[in-house]
């Protein structure tokens, strides 16, 4: 498992910043979404609210994981010391269990769908998103591998019914958006796919006998890279949909 | 009663990940509503300011439990040593003084009915809300089984008098509303009987021999859902009906 005596104090406050540095990713995003809401057509702007409530519920966890980093150890002379406190790997889980089930109904929402099929889309995809949080977690904390490689499996299945969905499920949905977007939207479709599949590589790493301080550092600073990329960067790329939607809709009601 | 020692680390720890995950919920639901109050119709913007105010309240003492059990416990050696200070249940009954009531007035305003229905519904369903909690309040302090059991009984007469205003008082009210709406105003009633009943059953735990950490995790997770479903989910049910709403009055007055 993963041990915090096997820190240097140079990883320790590596991972410190990393955290730190997640945290004002997180709210600048949230900041710059909610501000700039009123500039998309009202269609958007509940997507655009949501993508906003993402990283706002990732900052508010990034402050939580700093925290809990903060009081985890102490340094003594040149030495990093664990305070017994422990640090809590949990809050990850928390924020995911909240965030990616509303990463979905982001995209969903931003291509303004009928009613019926934004409802059972969202309900659809929402759903196998918080069962692939939840399946994840008992192997998470377990000191079993065997309990590990069980629930990373069981995870998966999850996993692999939203790729497909977002892959082969949306594509008449993406067919029916206006020129100006429909590579956009793919893009996003793709970015979920691809920042999510780093995830379950990071979760394997204790099983392929990375140990040591080296992989806390790839744990922590790649699980915070990926958290960027699915929820900032996504966001952003949301917001410059609904922003083309939005003139897109406008030059129909004129012509 | 329930004992802080009898709590292992990991249980002590989830309790508090629930805590955390309840101040996200609520948290982000506010800013959800708020941020999106201006989507609906005047008439209804009222019923949302006053939803998200009920999830800020609920937020603000989220944190305050969390708090409060950050300091009443220390973990030394792998156990769970209470530090002195107590855990401060009161919390709950100082926001439900204030939440209760007001969920009730939210149903009232969104079924936007005539201004002096709107006024006696709201004085008498958030009267008897406030003396539920009022009643609750002692017993649930009082070490002894038959406080605790006199003041559950008291407590029930106003719940029982709600039950019976929400099932059989707004029918008539109900039945005028838009169709759009009818089905989840129903719903929202039976979504306040329902998830309030959840209640007045964990408060009877003790009486009914539950103790020890699974006591508590049972009690603490269990509010804290029911809080989540009697304010959250419903909170974004009273937007999505008054969302309807407002869409149904603009037919009519296009009409």
């Amino acid at each position: 498992m993963l041990i915090l005596e096997s820190l240097s104090v140079g990883q320790y406050g590596f991972i410190g910043n990393v955290f730190s540095f997640g945290l004002a990713v997180m709210a600048s995003t949230t900041l710059f979404l909610w501000l700039m809401k009123s500039s998309v057509a009202p269609a958007y702007q509940m997507a655009i609210t949501i993508s906003g409530l993402v990283t706002a519920i990732a900052a508010y966890h990034y402050l939580q994981i700093m925290l809990s980093w903060d009081s985890a150890v102490v340094v003594t002379s040149g030495q990093v010391v664990p305070t017994g406190e422990g640090f809590n790997r949990a809050y990850r889980y928390v924020d995911w269990l909240l965030t990616v089930p509303l990463l979905l109904i982001e995209l969903i929402l931003v291509m303004k769908l009928s009613g019926s099929e934004t409802m059972s889309k969202s309900v659809k995809l929402g759903g196998a998103a918080a069962l692939m949080i939840i399946l994840g977690y008992p192997g998470e904390v377990s000191e079993s591998m065997e309990t590990r490689t069980i629930f990373w499996v069981l995870s998966m299945i999850p996993f692999l019914y939203i790729v497909k969905e977002l892959v082969v499920g949306l594509k008449s949905s993406i067919a029916n958006q206006p020129d100006s977007v429909k590579g956009l939207i793919n893009k996003a479709a793709w970015l979920v796919v691809l920042s999510w599949a780093f995830y379950p590589i990071v979760y394997l790493l204790p099983l392929l006998g990375v140990t040591g301080g080296n992989a806390i550092v790839m744990v922590e600073a790649g699980y915070t890279i990926a958290d960027i990329v699915a929820k900032a960067v996504f966001g952003i790329l949301i917001f410059t949909i609904a922003v083309r939607k939005s003139k897109a809709d406008a030059q129909m009601q004129n012509a």
